[in-house]
Order: C-alpha cells, then sequence, then structure tokens
C-alpha cells in the first residue's frame, strides 16, 4: 500500500471525524487538510467534491501539496464509503474483521446511527424538538451493544461510526449549545435524560469510547463544541 | 461455505429484490421464503425480523423448514447490508471487486441510489410531486455510469442497489400505477420524461440490466407491477 492518501475534514464535522478515526485506527500515513467550513478554498469543489462538503479523500496520483490536487488522484466522498474504503486498504486494521456476520453487525450498527441516531440529533439539538426523540435513539443503539466493550467487543468500523455523533450531542448539551433558547438550561436538562439509569449502558459506552487511543487522538473538545449545530449534522 | 441460508423475500418489494440478485449472482444455495405483506405470518416479527420488513436472512443454525426459524440461526436485515454480507461470503461472486477503489465506487452507486433515486421515487410515484425529481435522480444516476457496461463494468453490487428500483419505476409508470390520479395517463407521459434523448444512457442501461440472467431469473413483470407503490418504497 504505497499510495498517497490526503483527507480533507474539518474539527467540527462528525462525518470527517469517523475517517480520521479510521486512518488512525489503520495506522496510515496520509495528509490532513483542513477545510474551513464557513469560508471554503475556491479549488474544494472543482478539484476534491462537486458538492463541497467533507469528508473528502484523494488517493493515489502524483505528489502534490494538498491544496493543489491532482486530477489524477482518485476523489472519494461519503464518511461510511470512506471507512469501507480504509478498512479495504487495510484489511490487517480489525476496522472491520474478516468474519461476514460480524461486518454485517458493524454495518447494521452504522445503519443504526445513520436513521436513528442522527436525525434525533437533527430533531432535538438543531429543531429543538421533543428530547424524548434522542432518548429513544440511545435506547435503540443501546440495545444493539454487548454487556461489554465496544459495538463488536474490539473497537470497530461500528463504533467509530457511532462516537463522533455521540461526543458531540453529550459535549452540546453539556455546554446548552443547539437550537434551543440560550440560557434556559435547555441542553443539560436533556443530558440529564439520556444519563438515566435505564442509559447506563450507553453512559459505560461513551466512557470506553473517550478512553479510546484514536478517539483522544482525533477529538479535542475545546476545539469542537462551539460551531457544531450550525454547520453539521444535515448532510444525511 | 456450508451454513444454511434462508431468504425471507416478497415480490413486489425491491430491496428483498437486492438480495434475491446477489444471491443468484453468488450462485448460493439458499431457501427463499414469500412473505405476503399485507398477511405476514405471527411468527416473523418475533422470530425473524423485529421490524416486519424484507428483505431479512437467517444464516446458520439447525436444519429447520423456513416458517419454524430456529434461535440459533443469524438474523440479518437491511438490504444493502445483506448484499455486502452475501458479497463477503462469497468473495469469488464479483459482486463487490477486490480493488479498493472499485469497491467504494459501488457503494458511492448505492449511496445514489438510496439517497437520491429512491427519494424520488417516492416523491413522484407515490406522492404525486413534481416528476422533474425523477429526472434529476435520473441524471445523477447517468452521470455516475461509464460509457458502456454496468456501473463497475461488471454487473456489480452498484447494479444491484439501482436495478430494482428502476424496473419497478419504468413498469408502474408504463402501467400507469401511481399516487397520481387513475386514467388520466400521467404514467406514461412522466415515462416519456425519463426517457428524453438526454437520458438515452439509462435507457441503455435499463436494457442492459433487463438482457442479464440474474435479472431475468429474479424479474418477473405480471406478478411484480401491481402492488408495488401501496406496499413499497417508504423504507429507508
Ligand atoms: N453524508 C455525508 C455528510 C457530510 C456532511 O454533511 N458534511 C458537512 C459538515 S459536518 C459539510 O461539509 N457541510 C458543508 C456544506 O454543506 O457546505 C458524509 O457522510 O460524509
Ligand atoms: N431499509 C430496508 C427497507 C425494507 C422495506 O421497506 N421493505 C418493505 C417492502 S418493500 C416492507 O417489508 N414493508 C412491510 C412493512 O413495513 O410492514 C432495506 O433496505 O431492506
Amino acid at each position: 500500500m504505497s499510495q498517497q492518501i490526503t483527507v480533507y475534514t474539518s474539527k467540527s464535522c462528525p462525518y470527517a471525524h469517523r475517517v480520521e478515526l479510521a486512518l488512525v485506527e489503520a495506522k496510515a500515513d496520509c495528509t490532513r487538510y483542513q477545510i474551513d467550513l464557513r469560508n471554503k478554498p475556491d479549488w474544494y469543489a472543482p478539484k476534491v467534491n462537486p458538492v463541497s462538503k467533507v469528508p473528502a479523500l484523494a488517493y493515489g496520483g502524483p505528489p502534490v501539496p494538498a491544496d493543489q490536487p491532482s486530477p489524477e488522484s482518485t476523489k472519494l466522498t461519503e464518511s461510511l464509503v470512506l471507512v469501507e474504503f480504509i478498512a479495504d486498504l487495510f484489511p490487517e486494521s480489525g476496522i472491520l474483521p474478516k468474519d461476514p456476520v460480524l461486518r454485517a453487525k458493524a454495518r447494521l450498527f452504522a445503519d443504526a446511527v445513520s436513521n436513528k441516531l442522527v436525525p434525533a440529533q437533527v430533531a432535538v439539538l438543531i429543531r429543538d424538538e421533543d428530547p424524548e426523540q434522542l432518548v429513544q435513539a440511545y435506547e435503540a443503539i443501546q440495545a444493539l451493544l454487548p454487556p461489554q466493550g465496544f459495538a463488536l467487543g474490539p473497537f470497530s468500523a461500528a463504533d467509530i461510526a457511532a462516537a463522533p455523533f455521540l461526543a458531540r450531542i453529550e459535549l452540546n448539551l453539556a455546554n446548552d449549545l443547539g437550537g434551543f433558547p440560550a440560557n434556559e438550561g435547555k441542553g443539560p436538562k436533556i443530558l440529564e435524560l439520556l444519563h438515566a439509569p435505564k442509559l447506563a449502558r450507553m453512559q459505560q459506552y461513551l466512557k470506553d469510547i473517550r478512553g479510546h487511543p484514536s478517539f483522544v487522538a482525533t477529538f479535542d473538545e475545546a476545539s469542537r463544541s462551539v460551531t457544531l449545530h450550525f454547520l453539521c449534522g444535515h448532510g444525511h
């Protein structure tokens, strides 16, 4: 595996965070380029991703600076596709195990994140809808967890799909950041619902995520909380 | 690969059709069980799929009749997860090629089907919204096709994701079946828009799909048209 990998990312973006986690898990040699989502460089859409979102990946092609992408590299997008791509490039990374049943379980877990957790995050943290939606999404994710450890036991693509969203939901709520009225303490109140005893397994899961090396290496609380809900969470 | 495979399917369902295509491509030895979506057997939700949808797959476990599923078999759901599962079980089937870039392209194509074609089908054929949405979805899919052949050249998971939806869209429109007023010829008129010269590549693609052996083996026009839009297309 000697082709170059350049990842276009942004600290606030949970989708991009998935790709960073996968690259760290794979111990991939790669170049990270931060895209300012409020002020994207002119070359980004025409040369990297026509829909102008992060994450995107440039793979192969000649050695070029990240801000002068070559037309000869392959451009790939969509966080879950990129995580599978990195798992395919680095089969020994364990991002996806070899057993077909476990691989399917990782994908079903990621599917629950896409179709339950992310819509609930958008509904509750951005649109200020009934927090119960988020409680139910947490319950749905929790129901897929084994008694201990990560979704499949060892850290995998399943956790890579979930961790960036869970961490940002918790951080934003703790900081009372959301589409709800400011200074009424609504964020922390919602967080209390998510920390109810019936969701204890999820809290252990979050604790395990926060202690996992690739997560520690890729998540910086200070720089990630503030802008989340303005820029992110609207992608599918 | 000696574990048993039982697939719970339904003729009208495009999602289930994906799994049938993959099983035929893989030449998998399997049992098909038809679920009547208007009258599902009592055992289906508790013993196979709690959300009571097709497709679902029972893998492994002791030899049992399909209508008496064993708790010992692994139950898996979600059509795209099942196609990946079958590709993982049968790596030589070519459902997913070995090259990581081609695998990523197949997944991006399936993503476009899920996020462009399926929503447009629901909007236009079920909710009777502006047909232009379907034209644009066809254009988006067309833009991902190479000059000739299937999405990756040979028939693959990309085409498995798309074919069941494309075939049903065309068949329903030709039969004037949709959420639009009956007997006004609206279906065939929308079909004309989809057969415009600017979408010629898509028509060739559909022709290639209709001639492909696994498609021929799994699609029976007569039995599939009538009920489509009442039962299907609402899943995510
Ligand atoms: N479905 C995409 C979603 C990516 C996405 O929504 N990214 C956001 C940031 S979190 C973005 O780039 N937004 C910038 C924009 O839309 O202009 C994925 O999974 O990668
Ligand atoms: N996301 C699912 C969707 C499956 C789905 O929506 N299946 C429909 C039939 S096309 C179904 O079983 N509906 C029955 C019901 O909802 O009761 C997949 O990809 O497999």
